[in-house]
C-alpha cells in the first residue's frame, strides 16, 4: 500500500503576505505540508524585527514562519517581477495580503495569472473584501474589532465595548483564507483549473457572531453586554472558592441540577425562590451569595475537580503562565521546543489540529531572509 | 472543458453532531458544496428549540443547519446502529461533538469504521483533546474562554480578566475542524485511505494566542490587560469627534505621521515631549486630551472618512444594528435572506469565504426533522 503523505504534499505556495493575517494562512498550509516560499524584499518581513528578539531571532516571526523557505525578490524592479512571474509558473497557490488590487497594479492581475498559470489557485487576505465602499481603505485588527460588533458584545454591563487583546480578526481572516485555499485546491480535481480566494477580517469575524447574529435577526433587539455572566441563565459565571475564582457554567437545568447536587445545595431547587431559571435570575446576586458562601469552604483545585466529575463543565481563569503549565496543555504538545544550532531551542505553540496518519510537523524553522534563494530561484534563473 | 463545481460536491457526510462547534464545522462543509446528512434522535438537535422561533421555526438552527439534509435514526437501539452502519459505508466523512471514546462505546471505533469504510475521514470535536488528564471533563465555551487565557489578555487594566460574548472557542474549533477535514479528504488522493482529525476548543483558541505566546515564550513575562489601549504604542485606540467615538490604530510611526497630519496636528512630532514613542508613551493622557481637542470639532464619519484616505486605519464602535446595515456588510453580501415556504425568509450570515467560480450558495434551507428519511434511509433498508 502507497504510505500516506501529509494533506498538502507536494503543494507549492507562492507567500506575498507580510506580518500576521497571511503569514498566519500561509503557515497553516506548511503545517499540512505544503512547500511555501515566502518572497521578501532586501529589508525583510518588518516582523523580522518585532518583538523579542533572542540570539538575533525575533520568537514572534519564527512562530509564524515555520515550515516555510525564504527567497529575496525585489518586486519594484523588472527583473524581480520576471523572477516572480517564473515562481508562479511553477506553483499552485499564491498568498497575498496587499489591499484588493495592488497585486493587479503591480503586473499579476487575474487574467496575467491565469495565463501564466491555468492551475494557479489565488487568495488574497484582506481586511474589508476586494468589493464595495471600503475596498480601498487600510485594515487594522481594532479598528475592525470596533466595526464589527465584536467589541459590543465584549465587557461589563456598565462599562464600554472592550476588544480582546488577541488579533482575533487578523487570525480567523488567516484561517478561512486557508480553508478557502485547500477547498479550492481540492476543487481543481473536477478539471484541473485554479480560482480566486477572498477572506477578509471583517468577514470572517462577523462569521461568529452566531446565535447573536440570529437572534438580532428574528427580533431586531441588541445582544446586551453582561460581562461574564449569561445574560438569561442563573446561576452561572465566576464563584469563589477559598483560594480564588473557579469558572463554572450550567448551561441547562440537568447541568445546573448536578451542581447544586455537587455542592451540597440541591435543596434550593425545591424552594420557590430558586425553581425555576425565570425566578433564579431576578435573585441571582442572593443565589451567588449563597453559593459562594458553600464554595469558599474548599479550594478551587477541590471544587474543579467535584465538579467536572459530576459532569459540570468548570475550570480556572488561568494566565498564559498557568495555561502553558497545565498538564493538559503540555499531554496535547500544545507547546513545542524547536531546535536551532548553536542557540537555545525556540519555544512556540503546536498544532491545534491533530491528523492521526499525518499529524503536522516542525519539517523547517523559520528561515532566514533568503536562506533558500540559491534552491528556489537558482533553477529559475538557470532556466 | 468540464465545468467548475463546489469543492466539496460528490462528497457524503454523515453528521452525528448537536448544538454548536459541531454543526458549524458540517455547516462550513455543507457551504463548500458536501452533501451533509445530520443524524438526529426523535426528539432532534436539541437548537430546534433554542433561541427565538418564527413561524415555529429557531433562526439559529436555521443559521447553523443549512445545506445540510435531516435522517432520524435512534442510536440507542440495535437497528439504529445497523442503519448508521449502512449510512456509514456510502460516505466520505464521519463528524461527532460527543466526548472523546463515546463513539466507540456506542460501537464505532476507530477499528470498526476502518472496516466499514476504509476510505473514510473521520473528525470528532471536542473540549480539551481526546488524550491526557481532562479527556472526561466536560467542555463550555465560558470555561474554556477561562481556562485558555483569553480570558487573562482580555479587559481593562484594572478591571478582573473579561470573557467575549461570542460562543468564540466553540465557532474556532468548529473551522479548524473543517479544515482538517478538507486536508484529510485531499490526502486520500495519494492511497485513498481515510484518517482521524481531533480538533478541540482549547487547542484552538490557544493557537489563536500569537505574539502573547511567543512573547511570553520568550520573557517569561505575562501580557498586560489594557482594555481598548495598545500595551505599547501611543496613541492609539478610542479617540473623541464631535458625535461619538472613533476608534484609530497608527501602529507604526508612518501610519502615526499620517494620522497626525490629517488632524492637522503634524507639528507635535516636532516637539520633544512627542518626538518618539518612549516619550509619547508615558505622556499618553496629556496627548489624548490633545488628540480629543482638535478632533471634537468635526463628526466621525468626517474623521473616518479623512483618516481613512490618508492611509490610517479608523472605523466605529458598532453595535450588530448598525454592522448589519454597514453598506460595506451589504456589498459582501454578509446578510442573506433564505425563503421558506408560507412563512418570511430567514436572514442569516453570509459566506465568509468567497471563491471566484464556486462560491458558496444555500442549495437546501436547514431540513425539518427527518425530512430526508425517505431518501437517504429508503436505499439503505431497501438493500
Amino acid at each position: 500500500m502507497t504510505e500516506m503523505r501529509p494533506p498538502l504534499d507536494g503543494i507549492r505556495v507562492v507567500d506575498l503576505t507580510r506580518v500576521l493575517a497571511g503569514p498566519f494562512c500561509t503557515m497553516l498550509l506548511g503545517d499540512m505540508g505544503a512547500e511555501v516560499i515566502k518572497v521578501e524584499g532586501h529589508e525583510g518581513d518588518p516582523v523580522r524585527r518585532q518583538g523579542t528578539l533572542k540570539d538575533g531571532l525575533s520568537w514572534y516571526f519564527a512562530a509564524f514562519n515555520r515550515n516555510k523557505k525564504s527567497v529575496v525578490i525585489d518586486l519594484k524592479t523588472d527583473a524581480g517581477k520576471e523572477l516572480l512571474a517564473r515562481l508562479i509558473e511553477t506553483a499552485d497557490v499564491l498568498v497575498d495580503n496587499y489591499r484588493p488590487g495592488v497585486l493587479a497594479k503591480m503586473g499579476f492581475g487575474a487574467e496575467r495569472l491565469a495565463e501564466l498559470n491555468p492551475q494557479l489557485v489565488t487568495c488574497n487576505v484582506n481586511g474589508y473584501g476586494s468589493t464595495g465602499p471600503y475596498v480601498d481603505r487600510p485594515a487594522f485588527d481594532f479598528v475592525v474589532q470596533a466595526m464589527s460588533g465584536f467589541m459590543s458584545v465584549t465587557g461589563a454591563e456598565d462599562q464600554p465595548p472592550m476588544r480582546t487583546g488577541l488579533p482575533i480578526t487578523d487570525l480567523v481572516a488567516g484561517l478561512y483564507a486557508a480553508f478557502g485555499v485547500v477547498n479550492a485546491l481540492h476543487a481543481r480535481r473536477h478539471n484541473g483549473r485554479g480560482q480566486h480566494v477572498d477572506s477578509a477580517m471583517a468577514n470572517g469575524i462577523l462569521s461568529l457572531m452566531a446565535y447573536l447574529a440570529s437572534e438580532h435577526f428574528a427580533t431586531g433587539q441588541l445582544p446586551p453586554r453582561t460581562g461574564n455572566d449569561h445574560p438569561l441563565v442563573a446561576p452561572y459565571g465566576l464563584f469563589t472558592a477559598s483560594d480564588g475564582e473557579v469558572a463554572v457554567a450550567p448551561s441547562n437545568d440537568t447541568v445546573l441540577r448536578r451542581f447544586l447536587r455537587a455542592i451540597e445545595l440541591e435543596h434550593l431547587l425545591d424552594d420557590p425562590r430558586f425553581s425555576t431559571n425565570e425566578a433564579r435570575f431576578p435573585r441571582r446576586a442572593e443565589l451567588r451569595a449563597l453559593i459562594d458562601a458553600r464554595m469558599r469552604t474548599e479550594s478551587q483545585a477541590h471544587w474543579i475537580e467535584v465538579l467536572n466529575r459530576a459532569g459540570v463543565p468548570s475550570g480556572k481563569v488561568q494566565d498564559l503562565a498557568e495555561v502553558f503549565a497545565d498538564p493538559q496543555v503540555r499531554a496535547q504538545e500544545m507547546v513545542i521546543d524547536v531546535a536551532r544550532a548553536g542557540a537555545a531551542p525556540v519555544r512556540m505553540l503546536g498544532f491545534p489540529v491533530k491528523l492521526s496518519q499525518t499529524p503536522c510537523t516542525v519539517r523547517l524553522p523559520a528561515p532566514e531572509l533568503g536562506e533558500h534563494d540559491d534552491e528556489i530561484l537558482g533553477p529559475l534563473r538557470r532556466a
